[in-house]
């Protein structure tokens, strides 16, 4: 089964809003074995859904198109829809007492807009939507799906999930392509892949080798196409142990984890206590680390500590070492570390201090310089860094840089 | 002038990877009037790289294209534009040494594959890249412009706005396209939506309205089309400033600006500093204060207080309020903003405790309740939500409406 995606949005054209429905059904259909073959985005415009629908419906066996369904009189891919599959618009009775009961439950007025999201063409299977007012729709017209859901991402991802793919999955065969994505996080890419050439030309001609690189973290994607793929999994495990000789320790995981879900697990395994104090990463790291569900258990907390004041008065690092090294010095940085473990009361700590930019670098200094030190109760390492790019990157990168030397601390692999 | 976009890239067809070029590139051509018709992402094969191609090239005057310049071998780009503009390929001398020098500037060893990325087909003229090794390509065809870019993100956008737009800019007259975006926040689309019901029924013809919603955050998008638009932005203040008689206190800006950048200038304006005191949001309000550049100037530091043992011995919370109100509460709440205010010695402070799920709801605290503080010496507001969603969306929504309720309460608008 191949698919295409259809995202409708003047927003998206104009750069105002990123498409992050495209890549999240993607992966989705990926992982089901369903290829996407393209990606489209097209304006809210009656005359270029139709062309887009055109083109793809004759070329794909799954379409599947996301926006445009809102309340709003902007939101123009319902009567779209009903024109191109010669239907007239009917209200979905379930959908209908499902928008009255969420409004009498929330104790909300309910507008009449409201209740027109449940109208759908009637050529359409409409797909109850758990998580709002707009109902999906599937149609089937010769031999291609073309399913529509709502733009807004949790309405899509519910609607996906419950309905979607459990259709989907019930109607393809699952092949023989079989993905495995190596995290890795302290090399850049082009070391990294003279590190790994020759590992890389000794590769069987059936496994595809893909670099993705982000701040601070390059993932390999190893593929194993059709051919060989009855015994994929025992290929990718041998070729992946030999990497793993190579570059072992800069590995954090495979697959969908976050180098935040990694540290976690380590530091839950070992019942530690973790806290961070941040300067030039914000309050960054943090967030990264709590945005993993179930963090509380090893999270303590932070200080983020962006005056030079704060570091001395609240972490307890030394006014001298501020003034004769600056904020950004080893020895400030390993006393922020060791200040958050005693004030917070933690077993191991992340400590960051650098120039994020766009100002405030110096010729000794330049913009990227970021000292980041790591500890776990006496152990400690500290490291200096130069991290290039816009303060965006800079903060990333020394955030992932941070996680990694304490999942390393704590693995005596530093 | 026309254009479409092409990204290329089996990552992000497969959904590892979110394409955040494309949306860029579209604001800024949007800015210079290019209208973008269309995106499409492609995989890593020639055959469909060049089926875009020939398709868009015949369609629009100018086709962007980003992705698959990388040094290594999974990256197909280059060699597929060489067939296509019938091409060898040349070293490009200036890149070259741009290489060279750069390896050398760094101490590094340069890799064979690091100059291999200075050839370009000789049918381009090559773009010198400022931020990476990979030239860019601009090349010309019946009439239409081909521009090929790296896929890195900083790269990428270094080439467009040194060379890439101001070449456009020079090819183009400045059509009569305005548009103007209005920033809300605390109010949900579809509430807003009937709140300004008559006023957009009141609206000319020639100014097109748009709802972009996304987690907290409203942005009301109006555009005047050509017809009217030579008294474009009279027309869009008088009916702009109709909308803010409306929904005035819900407004945080226009056009580009976040609601951090937005607070921060009230900040800085009145010489106020902030600090954060943070449960559920752990750390995500800091991050984004500190994310804009020249934001040490207001910006003192945050406790992001995860356990409750920090939220009491830290910020100096009651444990018997923590204890009979339990952690998400007003007391509480109360506390942690002026503790932090006291403990890190700021003028003013927020401060956010809430369930952010997926665990940890309860019947009468069900996920997504949190309450939220904000404070300016003695005066206080707090006040609690109950935010809907994942938990990113909860952490989100949380976030923002505490940046407008500190932002309504400096400038008296609560």
């Amino acid at each position: 089964m191949n698919s295409a995606l259809i995202t409708i949005g003047d927003e998206i054209l104009i750069g105002q809003v990123t498409d992050t429905n495209a890549v999240w059904i993607s992966r989705q259909l990926n992982k089901l074995g369903v290829r996407v073959g393209e990606m489209v985005t097209v304006s809210d415009e009656a005359r270029q859904i139709t062309s887009a629908l055109d083109r793809l419906m004759s070329q794909y066996d799954l379409v599947i198109m996301t926006g445009g369904l809102g309340p709003t009189t902007d939101d123009i891919t319902k009567p779209t829809l009903a024109a191109y599959f010669n239907s007239k618009m009917v209200p979905h009775p379930e959908a209908q007492e499902k928008i009255i009961a969420y409004f009498k439950k929330r104790g909300r007025t309910m507008i009449e807009s409201n209740l027109r999201q449940a109208d759908v063409p009637e050529a359409c299977r409409a797909l109850t939507n758990a998580h709002g007012s707009a109902p999906g729709m599937w149609f089937e017209k010769d031999g291609s799906i073309l399913v529509s859901l709502p733009g807004v991402p949790y309405e899509m991802k519910g609607l996906m999930e419950d309905q979607v793919l459990p259709a989907i999955l019930k109607m393809v065969d699952v092949p023989g392509v079989v993905h495995r994505t190596i995290m890795t996080q302290g090399v850049p890419e082009s070391y990294l892949a003279a590190m790994i050439k020759n590992w890389e030309s000794d590769l069987p001609a059936c496994i595809k080798l893909a670099y993705l690189p982000r701040p601070g973290i390059v993932r390999l994607r190893l593929t194993v196409i059709d051919k060989c793929a009855q015994d994929a999994e025992q290929l990718l495990k041998v070729n992946i142990d030999k990497l793993l000789n190579i570059i072992g320790v800069h590995v954090f995981g495979y697959d969908d984890i976050t180098l935040e879900e990694s540290l976690g697990l380590v530091l839950k395994e070992r019942n530690l206590t973790l806290a961070t104090a941040e300067s030039c990463t914000g309050g960054n790291i943090a967030r990264l680390i709590s945005s993993v569900p179930g963090s509380s258990a090893y999270f303590s907390g932070s200080v983020v500590a962006y005056e030079n004041r704060i570091k001395s008065q609240v972490l307890g690092v030394d006014s001298s070492a501020l003034e004769s090294e600056g904020a950004v010095s080893k020895e400030v940085v390993e006393q922020m570390a060791q200040g958050v473990c005693r004030h917070l009361g933690t077993h191991t700590a992340m400590a960051t201090s650098g120039i994020a930019g766009p100002d405030g670098g110096t010729e000794e200094k330049p913009v990227g310089t970021t000292w980041i030190c790591v500890c776990h109760g006496d152990r400690m390492y500290a490291k200096e860094y130069l991290f290039w790019g816009t303060r965006e990157r800079i903060i990333d990168q020394a955030s992932y840089t941070a996680m990694q030397l304490l999942r390393r601390l704590l693995l005596d692999s530093l």
